[in-house]
């Protein structure tokens, strides 16, 4: 339950440990008592509850682990679809585990996984970190509201909170899903896998992105941070790539050559467009950049560390391929 | 259970009723069987419970009021000085009623009373309405969070929710109270019935009013708008006025002399005037004044309402005294 912060050592709590950040997450912190929590069991598992239920919170923090990453969630559309199990996950599982460390009485360091889905349109041409949180989903709402109370108890003393909102993770490696963002990653997971993949909207598009290994890189950070000069506000829209469709396949196209981009089958869905156009497609993520958060610097970055990561599993960035 | 809107009568049920706004708002409303409920008998009450408790949202609720006055709440300084009850009441209280409509399966209109305290330093010079909810109080999170969920229950059509953010009420009528915002009603009211009063702040000190009088017209107005143009960001900034404390001093000598003016005797204290420091001086209230809400005209009428409506229990305002 160790992982190295610096020169010493501090143990950790990872929730959702079982999803895809999660697993990355705990590969960067490879002690061997890491506390890995989720509600369903996983390879690596130390354990395994409904963090929603009574009691289960407390015993997860019994042990008083110094910094804990907080990720689990229910998805987006599974929030949409459920919205009793949405609020009792994503609402009441967050507040039974910000209770369960205000009645143990120490002071962790606690790392919230947020989201851009707090945001919602209509938009400034960059989102600042003084625009307001009116969420679109019932996910960006629970997100927002966890927010919130992040930013109290922190306020309160019961515990020392960084809440960093996520940008759109891609290449999201694995199978295809039915997301209503599945596209972007497919994209160019599919073609650089020879497989062909479905682009749902227009070249015109733009959206958000973070590739796996530069949202790692903002959850480690966020749990070393000195947090005095964040006063009241907790929480921070992180950096990221402000990228087009178009300039998502010009780069799989720099990458990987024209031909894996022909592989891209244009199909508008008129569903998905109409979704997609609530979503958040620009930062300007000044308090996280001075805080020293660093994004991807480029979109062809975030396919390079796509192939480096899952294709050639060399743990280097910036191999050039195409 | 029927108040006039318009050419028809539609049931209404007023929570925090037996508050100083509550009792204004059903005086405005003068039908026999208008549901008042609150947590504390109080004269003219019609429904006694803690909202807060399993079940007692679900009784309130089964007579399907086609409008809901959403006041009851824990105040500012109960909220901060305890922790438990603020979020019981102030989220669970209102939680809890959201969910007795949603299962009662019809969609009434509700009118939430939010605060300005959803806002917290530091400010632009006027606040807009895209400006983050950074509260710094318990009570401006909790109300914040009602305002996620307001507008969430609204977007999934569980009911038709209005929230609006009112102004620091002043002239507020009755006794000297030990709130940190109390000195703003009290170097008015305590004069103006030839008692001294004690200004802790410097007269440089800014913030944001509305009468009683417009206080109630704002919730009345929030009960019959058209909510098509609100779109899913339900919760509205309401108009006020700015008013620094030389200037409300300024429209007391104006409307009552300077020898009531002279009952206010300077006493500063660093503590009121490190916790004003954080509150809001002065809004952009665009949408309310788009949707229609009419805050008053001055500081000086604001006073010449207190004087009509407390003192001298005219219903007229404006009748020039000074």
């Amino acid at each position: 339950m160790v992982a190295p912060v610096g020169s010493r050592l501090v143990s950790t709590l990872i929730t959702g440990a079982a999803g895809m950040i999660g697993r990355k997450l705990a590969a960067q912190l490879p002690q061997p008592d890491l506390v890995l929590h989720d509600v369903v069991p996983f390879d690596g598992a130390t354990a395994v509850s409904d963090l929603s239920a009574p009691g289960e919170a407390e015993k997860l923090v019994a042990s008083r682990p110094e910094v804990i990453f907080h990720l689990a969630a229910v998805v987006s559309g599974e929030a949409e679809a459920d919205f009793e199990k949405g609020y009792r996950v994503n609402l009441d599982g967050t507040r039974r585990l910000f209770e369960a460390i205000r009645k143990e009485s120490y002071r962790p360091r606690v790392v919230f996984a947020s989201s851009i889905a707090v945001f919602g349109a209509p938009f400034p041409p960059a989102i600042g970190d003084e625009f307001l949180n009116a969420p679109l989903t019932s996910y960006g709402t629970q997100k927002a509201i966890d927010e919130l109370l992040l930013s109290d108890y922190s306020r309160r003393g019961f515990f020392d909170g960084v809440g960093i909102r996520l940008p759109t993770i891609c290449v999201r490696p694995g199978k295809p899903n039915k997301a209503a963002s599945g596209f972007f990653s497919g994209i160019i997971r599919e073609p650089l896998s020879g497989q062909e993949a479905v682009l749902p909207v227009p070249e015109t598009v733009r959206h958000w992105f973070a590739s796996p290994r530069a949202a790692i890189g903002f959850l480690i950070h966020a749990s070393r941070i000195k947090t005095e000069s964040l006063g009241a506000r907790r929480n921070l829209s992180m950096p990221g790539v402000s990228a087009t469709v178009g300039e998502q396949i010009a780069a799989l196209k720099k990458v990987a050559g024209e031909k894996t981009a022909k592989l891209i089958r244009r199909e508008p869905d008129p569903t998905i467009m109409r979704i997609v156009e609530g979503w958040p497609q620009n930062f300007d993520a000044k308090r996280a950049l001075e805080l020293g958060f660093r994004a991807d610097a480029s979109f062809e970055e975030i396919i390079r560390i796509h192939v480096a990561d899952e294709l050639e599993k060399t743990p280097e960035p910036g191999r050039a391929l195409g």
